[in-house]
């Protein structure tokens, strides 16, 4: 039983990956290298996926700073100033157009090509409901498309599906559920500056930290 | 009023760009550069980009051979011994797992970017309906995704359109329209052979030159 699985090497999707792989799937990992500040990410995503045991990884490369647009990838300033609590209220500076829409593409056209059905993605409405890529109701109009595009979706051999075991989880249940699959957080990236450690400061490491506490754990990566 | 077009230098996208600028779009086109072997295709649609007065161009680079699973992109020979009109009765050899779709991520990251709400695709359903991707039904299964996947589509400044005005054309009547239009075909490449001419051989060469004589009009491309 194969399934794709897109791996960051963040916190949301090494966790998906490490349910995927306790429900009993085979991992086939599908990263993306798209010109993000934090390639620290990419190292993490391989990382995880190497303890995880991954059947296949492929990192997958182009440019998105060729049309510019988010924080992520061109020159704006990363903001660290919103208080946590603010996010989910309003689409984020960092939001990304058609993010999640190329890389589940992409995926679509792995799992098409190694002869599953399956894709699990680490999106989550909670802790970060102002990406409307991270929703149920657009993974599952990504779905109905995605059995029309392909081959195995017209021919009827396959039924594809997205899984999205995050998506009503807080930060709190995802790592508690992590730590109880084994995962090492360790291994695993969030912040959106690309220094040797991660910063601390970002709201991707403070969403971080504060997950952790209310996890009533400590988080074992270094900070700078 | 600001337009994407998918623009592969083929017959079909070039002559779908030349409608959608004389419906008075300005026009940014995409082009792929995704390991497929006849890089020719991204040299004609640059030159028929230039033709057509286009605001921006932009190509995106990326590798689909790393999970291959098609004659376009992997070591498969490029079949030649089909008959045109066997076309169209299955899916082709030549299909690429989730193309289209990969291909209409990248457009509508780019046409959320540039504040547009219009895609041009030259996917037409007679010629080619052994492709998945190239259907009414899975375009307006992509519009409905991309209205829910998108910052200005959730919000509702924007409701994203996938325009396909060659849907239900015959490939002589897309010809005679593009020449109406003042399209020179000539800039355009169809080969599916990597060579300094086109072979006049392969089913994409066949289709080509089977369209003009349908049109009454003779393909200005000099064959090999």
């Amino acid at each position: 039983m194969k399934a794709v699985i897109l791996l960051s090497g963040g916190l949301d999707s090494s966790t998906a990956a490490a349910i995927a792989k306790d429900r009993g799937y085979e991992l086939y990992a599908i990263t993306f290298d798209y010109g993000q500040r934090h390639r620290k990410e990419i190292e993490a995503a391989l990382a995880v996926g190497k303890a995880l045991g991954v059947k296949d990884h492929v990192v997958i490369s182009f440019d998105l700073r060729k049309w510019g647009g988010s924080a992520l990838t061109d020159d704006i300033e990363v903001p660290t100033d919103h208080d946590v609590c603010d996010l989910g209220e309003e689409i984020p500076v960092t939001y990304v157009p058609a993010r999640n829409t190329i890389f589940l593409s992409f995926a679509l056209g792995y799992t098409e090509t190694i002869g599953a059905d399956t894709i699990f993605i680490g999106a989550n409405q909670i802790d970060y409901s102002g990406y409307p890529d991270c929703r149920e109701e657009y993974l599952r109009a990504f779905e109905t498309m995605a059995n029309l595009a392909t081959k195995a979706g017209v021919e009827g051999t396959m039924r594809f599906k997205i899984e999205a075991p995050l998506i009503k989880m807080t930060k709190a249940e995802i790592i508690k559920t992590g730590v109880v699959l084994g995962l090492d957080y360790s291994l695993t990236w969030s912040c959106y500056k690309g220094e040797d450690k991660p910063c601390g400061q970002c709201d991707s490491c403070k969403l971080r930290l504060a997950a952790f506490e209310a996890a009533g754990l400590t988080d074992p990566v270094e900070y700078a």
